[in-house]
């Protein structure tokens, strides 16, 4: 037993999770001082879907946010999620790109890199671990945590041990729909603890209301560090209250060491902020049990509700509900995290709203098939592959190996839009948005979307949420 | 290790905390039918300021209430919180009116009393005891929890077991203001357990964001019951949400039995319900950690800052929290809750607000300090004691002792007004409102305080929360 740490998530995933990823830099700065002082073991402040957020949607460069938050947070482990051979983008990229943009963010000011692959497909993670390492940062092995009849702790367990085994300083778990259980984590971290020399983090969202215990059953076991977020960004589907889990432990064995009346003063802060974002807000923030009875995360049931709607055929919910379970399983199994929950759920809906199975399929879903997404949990319905691709080759390699190296070509294709390595890779993570975004730049013409203000009329609220987002 | 039961709070506690005691029976009774069915050990669905609200707000008949709700709920039993010798009202009453009034409670179909006392003197609990003793009904005896140099759990622990001499079937932690941590509930349930031989029931609040680990650590302790509330009505400065408890707890040696999906459907209803209420809503529902640093509820800060804002005076917010403690002090350290907190905080106040301490001393001050609300836990503080009622008498006695018998009186006081005995203990808890309320019924001039349309205008929040409620 020894005394737990904590990384504080509110400057990313809190925000990711409930105000649509809108916090803004100038909101971040003016509180840097006392997060930096209040002893958090890091701030993930970065990646995600803050890169494409800042660029869409607020009119920042990412990098001079990254570079303003090292400055503001001298003495903190600045962190980051990143998504395996994807990076911060919807593809796999080169390995060039993958090695070009790991320095980048380094040399920028990260400390420490959350690496995970929708697929748990570790093929897809190795470069980024190695890019990381050879960085010299910390590189954290994350398992995208999910159930199914395939997947088993003995299965997660041999995956953390691949993963320290390329090199990763610590291993994550990374439960993004809040399926874990107290007693499932326990049994889990457990697991982890025996299996590995590394120090075991869990990540998990509030989203059943099981988040708080989770952590206490973690720390129980032997994790090392808890992912929390302030509380005025906390619960619904984003995490358990930093104040809440410092209190809990306070005078334990697993006293975190934090101060907590200097962590409510920063708790304050944040609910001013998050006042300013209204506009963003779901309508219901609270706790929502689904996920741990249909396995489908409640982002995705609610995002599948207004798609749906808006083609009248709202009576087709429970319809969809059922068929997600039967595509997940004809699919391998995969874990429901972006991009996976939404090649799934779009075909779920296909199949549904034809009348017939499989009558159309997405090119998600014959990507996927293909093994363009990468190596899938479970075997996958064979009849329906064939429907799919017919004879077309499988990719048995890892994606990424069919590429050749491409920032070369990225450089060119930016051209003088580009005015650092930084700048060609915005166009790599996103080359109609990341041109757009540059051109305006050059041309002077950035305009960040606006912010209602507080007390206006709650009527037309309509922020993309992720599902949407990531579905182009 | 055995199977944990529910409480289920949201129609009593769960809308006292969150919507002001507002919800109307006409929102509870559509959705008994599934609640009936759901598996609850009981429903806590009267008592605490639901009678108050009734007459005061609704204008329904409380008993009325009861037995619509007994009808509707044939196979669960029916829970209330009764305040000792203090019943429903805020004044201590005479033993014939206790009696009077458990036995009309059990005629109309309660079945659990838990009975509690502010200053956690049994003699004030014992009247009330032993008459639902008499009507063969569930008798809980409720610590009410707090920390202070003068509380330990072996002082918990004597008065559990003096509560089970007096004939208590079961014990009540009751933590109303989210005091307990996680591994304090697990010590003191222990003690609880080692101690008595009737289960052990958890009742704390949400407001630290404590509550689900509290509830954990004390069913794997050995509790019996956790008290929890549907999640539409869970969390802030509410209880843990039913359904995530429930989905903790499943397949493991604590299972609830209940089914999850079932529980689901009943939160959707009360989702939709909490809307019509939105005038009642607070400024803010998250986590608040201050009780745990300042050990005044969360919800006594807000009255205090809503006090002091409405003198001109939130510029001594700072000076009446360091007040709170020492005032807190000089009276023994009684546990925080209604109507301690109240006599508490508003001399603190004053204290600030006149610039000398007990310079202005209140009527309650002086009561409580010529021992007019029962045994202290610790000493109080002499000299305040003196400046405050000079050579008075204190008394030694339970202070009921001091009453005669008051049903007849009362019988005759309210005289045609009254149909039942029912109307005439309407009359006893709240003689000027009560009284208004019959003469209102017999003329046919109740009119339910009117609702906001589901999205009008938050701008006039000024629903009265329990602070003033009582201070009267
Ligand atoms: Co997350
Ligand atoms: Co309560």
């Amino acid at each position: 037993m020894s005394k737990v740490t904590i990384t504080d998530l509110t400057l990313r995933d809190g925000h990711q999770s409930l105000i649509a990823t809108r916090m803004r830099t100038e909101d971040m700065l003016p509180i840097c001082d006392k997060m930096n002082a209040a002893g958090f073991w890091s701030l993930e402040v970065w990646g995600g879907a803050t890169f494409d957020a800042c660029l869409r949607f607020l009119k920042e460069d990412p990098w001079e946010r990254l570079r303003q938050l090292r400055e503001a947070l001298p003495n903190t482990r600045l962190q980051m999620l990143l998504r395996g051979q994807n990076l911060l983008g919807y593809r796999h990229y080169a390995d060039d790109v993958v090695r070009a943009f790991v320095a980048r963010c380094a040399d920028n000011g990260m400390d420490v890199f959350r690496i995970f692959d929708a697929m748990n497909d570790t093929r897809n993670v190795r470069v980024a671990i190695e890019a990381v390492k050879k960085e010299n940062r910390h590189a954290q092995g994350a398992i995208s945590y999910t159930t199914s009849p395939v997947h088993t702790p003995e299965q997660f367990v041999a995956m953390a041990r691949e993963m320290v085994e390329m090199g990763c300083d610590s291993i994550a778990i990374k439960d993004m729909a809040g399926l874990l259980t107290p007693y499932a984590t326990g049994e889990l971290v457990s697991a982890l603890v025996d299996a590995v020399d590394v120090p075991i983090h869990l990540h998990t969202h509030a989203t059943a209301g099981l988040a708080e215990m989770c952590h206490l059953k973690a720390v129980e076991h032997g994790a090392s560090n808890i992912n929390t977020c302030m509380s005025a960004f906390a619960g619904g589907t984003s995490h358990a209250p930093t104040e809440s889990m410092v209190a809990a432990l306070r005078g334990t064995a697993y006293d975190t060491g934090l101060d907590l009346a200097a962590l409510q003063e920063i708790g304050f802060y944040f609910r001013e902020v998050r006042k300013k974002y209204h506009q963003f807000e779901s309508e219901f923030t609270g706790v929502d049990t689904r996920v741990q009875t249909t396995q489908v995360p409640g982002g995705m049931i609610s995002n599948l509700i207004s798609q749906l709607k808006a083609q009248g055929a709202l009576d087709k919910v429970g319809a969809v509900m059922e068929e997600i379970p039967r595509v997940r399983e004809d699919l391998g199994y995969p874990p429901l995290v972006t991009p996976t929950s939404q090649i799934v759920g779009t075909q779920a809906v296909m199949n549904v709203l034809t009348g017939e199975r499989y009558q159309t399929i997405t090119n998600e879903v014959k990507s996927y098939l293909q093994g363009r997404y990468g190596r899938t949990p479970g075997q996958v319905n064979a009849v329906v592959r064939r429907k799919a691709i017919g004879d077309a080759e499988v990719i048995e390699c890892r994606p990424a190996d069919l590429l050749g190296q491409e920032m070369d070509k990225l450089r060119t294709e930016v051209g003088d839009l580009a005015g650092s390595e930084e700048d060609v890779l915005i166009y790599a993570m996103f080359p109609e948005l990341g041109q757009e975004y540059l051109e305006h730049r050059r041309d002077g013409k950035l305009v960040p979307e606006p912010l209602e203000p507080v007390g206006a009329s709650k009527e037309d609220k309509t922020a993309p949420v992720e599902f949407k987002a990531t579905l182009h």
